[in-house]
């Protein structure tokens, strides 16, 4: 078991670093909308889409939300960190065929409490389309 | 197209909620991992999670904020208006097969800039498992 | 019942051969990504592929052997074969909107041990894409 | 794009390892079919496959070599190799519900040639349910 777990507090450094990134498909939207219940029009009507200012289907924004939970569960801090909170600005938005791409800096470490402050930007390009910032409680080695 | 467009500014008071709930089902979560890449053992793996402090698999948390968009995106404030932010804290896990209830209050509105504020909260049963807040962007009603 | 049974060992003979094809859809590579995590960005990332060799998404590899399994599992020899081996060499990528046909052939039976040996072979045109051998295991006919 | 490569062939040596994990839902197995169309009913159909030997559905077999991709494409030697052919034996059934761990261990390398020789094998707890050995090739790290 011990290999599925991620890192340990004592592992972790303010400004270590991880990304994720994916081009979005069409699928992955229709999926989203499908599992959520989001099927505002936006994601899934290109005739609506192209009478908005978007002029296109867009991405849902917790997509790129869910990205960041990627990072986060799966690479820094990885398997066993608790995510404790999470906020996010929406930026610009994700179209279809964007390739996004999420990424979270440790900005703070509280050892006494086991928590763990980061940065969390998501990009497609230079461009960012996401920011904010999250909590994880991470456990310390067994000893 | 009219009927695809959610509340207008002028159709929105302080006090007015909307909520969407579902029953999560293993697919759910499963899909979920699936798009989002986010295949942490803790939604994927029955036997790591029994090991875990949860001791069955979770739902991902970010799957709690999804639901929070769909209100926003479908109902309240509907469809037209612009996510800005999210504030996400999450309190105690959901488990696959939990019913999830995402509801959504107005709590302030800024005329001038068009800016609703919300609470946002997430229950299973009686028992909170997120909270937080959310800016939406909602335009005028065309004149 | 009957009717849901491929072939019996006695209706199997040398030369036999059959074959399943499919246009691999974007959605399709996003599905097989999803289920077995195989999230390796020169599938899921265009940028990234972009930059290899393949200069584009290319298919995973196992789904050409999927297609393998869905001739054996679905015509020859049919519900009812046991999967006993495959030997599979990837001799050329898969691209996301090609047309892969796999077909499986019969070289020998035994008739003593129930197994069957097929080559199995996956095109896309005129191109060998994916070439190597099986066996199953197949039940005579009932008494 | 440096943080998207897996291992250079410098960087890996005999007796390296690395496993991934999963509980295969339902849903897992109904969307295999799905994308590959491999509807053998042992697979998709619980009172056929209650009347074979197995006595329930099954998990297709090369739903046990995927994971052996995702084990190579993300893990080891990550993203950048090449898949160049893959033997497996099928030594028992897997069932819905399982949590298999598909693991490969490097047993060989041709530095001249710049091919990996693995094996690859699939637990289901303490019993083998497919074994086998995959070849990559593995590139250099640019100098």
């Amino acid at each position: 078991m011990q290999d599925l777990h991620g890192y340990y507090l004592e592992d972790l450094s303010v400004g270590m670093s991880a990304s994720y990134a994916k081009t979005i498909s069409e699928s992955d939207v229709y999926l989203f909308a499908g599992i959520s219940g989001d099927n505002n029009p936006v994601h899934i009507n290109e005739q609506y889409a192209a009478n908005t200012s978007f002029g296109k289907r867009i991405v849902h924004g917790m997509f790129s939300a869910a990205l960041i939970s990627t990072v986060a569960g799966t690479r820094l801090p990885g398997p066993g960190a608790i995510y404790i909170d999470q906020q996010i600005t929406f930026r610009a938005p994700v179209y279809i065929g964007d390739t996004v791409n999420a990424s979270l800096t440790i900005t703070g470490i509280d050892e006494r409490r086991g928590r763990v402050q980061t940065q969390t930007d998501v990009h497609v390009g230079d461009r960012i389309v996401a920011t904010g910032n999250a909590t994880f409680r991470v456990s310390k080695r067994p000893s």
